[in-house]
């Protein structure tokens, strides 16, 4: 089942708020369509929001083409503009953005005929690119398994968040590849339910064998001693090697500390933001109340109630015990090794 | 709004599954009514389970009264096997039908003509004393508590799990009445959701600020500064001070004290169980797995995904910081100044 599929300039995006309950594709023929998927987590993910983002460029720059080129870069600045501000956090979109750009630019300055054929293959580059980046994310993490194992991780970090294979369930897909034996214990992840509804049916799907828990049993479950290894995505990394993932990764790492139990991070090298020092630099997105008060248009809580939603937490490098991406495990001290990876 | 009226010979039980929702009561005229509420969790926290399983006796008794001494003691003793057998974690329960099972034998043996009225007196007091109970807790408790001040809580432990009051939530009530301004942050309490259905329902009819997080942001929220203390109630404490409470609160003790926030049980004495020497004694308690698939009966997860579904967790006593009972606050070290308290 793809998150995201590219054809004849019209961009399919599986609504993931949805599974697995109903498979349902949204078809985008606008930038404008793309931003507000983005926005309302049709597709969500941080690689698949970078790579949907680079395609929205694509219909947008398609929908507003000029031949008078000072228009057409005027109106290309709102199309990436207002797809930059469908969600704060993973800094995927920022980087997917910033290389369409670039060769926005190029094109334009070069009097390049064919800008929108160019603008779509560097969006098919950058789909197919993150496909490999994540092969090599699962082959390096795999190698940190043992040959029996159990995983626990967090939201979805899967095919479904990526272009397939995915980043934290791609280090447990080549890990049974590998033939090791491998079980995963999935944190329904509230208050969207990403682990409950997207891992469960990713894994399940795979043969995987997964087991489905509430947020809050986590602990018990490392206390139980029946978890080897926690692997989680991320939406930001910043230089220091402190990173942006779902809210309640940030338990799940303190948890892990008290448990000694290897914490890994895996995630492609474009979810590093070498330009902010510390996490505390990454803007956290506080999203609508109702994802709390209601799950599934159903009402749990008094109508009216006080909520705090944040969609993300910070988790300190020093709860990090390695961040596994395409180019290699990187290990500590964060700041240095990070940088040598570049 | 009362979680337990007894009167004339019905117990009728507020049907804490539906609210805030559907405001409903549940009428009980025999043992086995009640203990089909118990079990479906219409009537739940540790008190209140305890409270109407004394009632429950009381109904038995009415049913299988009989002038053959002989056959009304054995007809008992499938009562209160009956409501005993209903949930194995919560000591409440057993303490309570202790205490009903002393009377009837006293009662049997007097050869006393009243002894339905006896067994109706006895439950009365047991509920009466516990609203007591749950008064002197919350005075003990609040003195804990600064003027100003932040708590954390979980699950309910307030008026809808006891007689009156409550536990953990009695604090916050008791708190309040001194002029303390206090704020609380209520963890949701996945699967069965009693903190954002029940907790935050009864603080707000209080007009007590309450902020409803998911479990996952609790330690989020602790790392952000926001919470001055943790307060939840308990199910069983063994000799040592090891506590069973609703599944999160061993994470959230965890937390604690990587954040060095105080961390704080309120229960009645008679949530001691000094017959086990540690929480490893504490039979824990896992529940259908449709609890964590399904919320309020519309499907989260794939049908057929695996579960995991213990319904408490064990806190060991080195994460607590003090027990608030009805006799006083117990400090560490717990296994001697629980002893004194007796």
């Amino acid at each position: 089942m793809k998150p995201i599929i590219w054809s004849n300039f019209k961009l399919n995006l599986l609504d993931q708020r949805l599974l697995p309950i109903e498979v349902k594709y949204i078809e985008c023929n606008s930038f404008i369509d793309v931003a507000e998927c983005i926005k309302s987590m049709v597709v969500r993910g941080a690689p698949a929001i970078g790579i949907a983002a680079a395609y929205g460029v694509v219909l947008g720059a398609k929908e507003v083409y000029s031949n008078d080129k000072i228009k057409f870069e005027k109106d290309m600045q709102r199309v990436f503009e207002t797809l930059a501000s469908t969600r704060p956090t993973a800094v995927n979109l920022f980087w997917a953005l910033s290389r369409m750009k670039d060769k926005f630019y190029s094109a334009l300055h070069n009097d390049n005929d064919n800008i929108i054929t160019l603008l779509e293959n560097e969006a098919n580059d950058i789909f197919n690119e993150d496909l490999e980046l994540n092969k090599k994310i699962g082959e390096y993490g795999a190698k940190l398994l043992s040959n029996k194992c159990t995983v626990l991780t967090h939201c979805n970090a899967g095919a479904l968040a990526t272009a397939g294979w995915g980043t934290a369930l791609g280090v447990i897909r080549s890990a049974k590849e590998m033939g090791k034996e491998i079980k995963v214990f999935a944190d329904e992840t509230r208050p969207l339910l990403q682990g409950a509804r997207l891992t469960a049916f990713e894994l399940m799907s795979d043969g995987i064998d997964v087991t489905l828990i509430s947020d809050n049993m986590a602990g018990y479950v490392m206390k139980l001693g029946l978890i080897d290894a926690i692997i989680v995505g991320a939406d930001r990394i910043a230089a220091n090697g402190d990173t942006a993932n779902k809210i309640g990764t940030y338990s799940l790492s303190v948890l892990a500390k008290a448990h000694s139990i290897p914490f890994y991070i895996a995630a492609p090298y474009s979810t590093f933001d070498l330009n902010i020092k510390s996490g505390a630099e990454i803007p956290i997105e506080e999203r609508s109340h109702e994802e709390v008060r209601q799950i599934f248009n159903v009402r749990i809580a008094p109508e009216n109630v006080k909520v705090f939603n944040p969609s993300f937490d910070v988790t300190p490098n020093e709860n990090i015990t390695a961040i596994i991406t395409d180019k290699g495990v990187i290990y500590p001290p964060f700041e240095e090794n990070i940088k040598i990876m570049r």
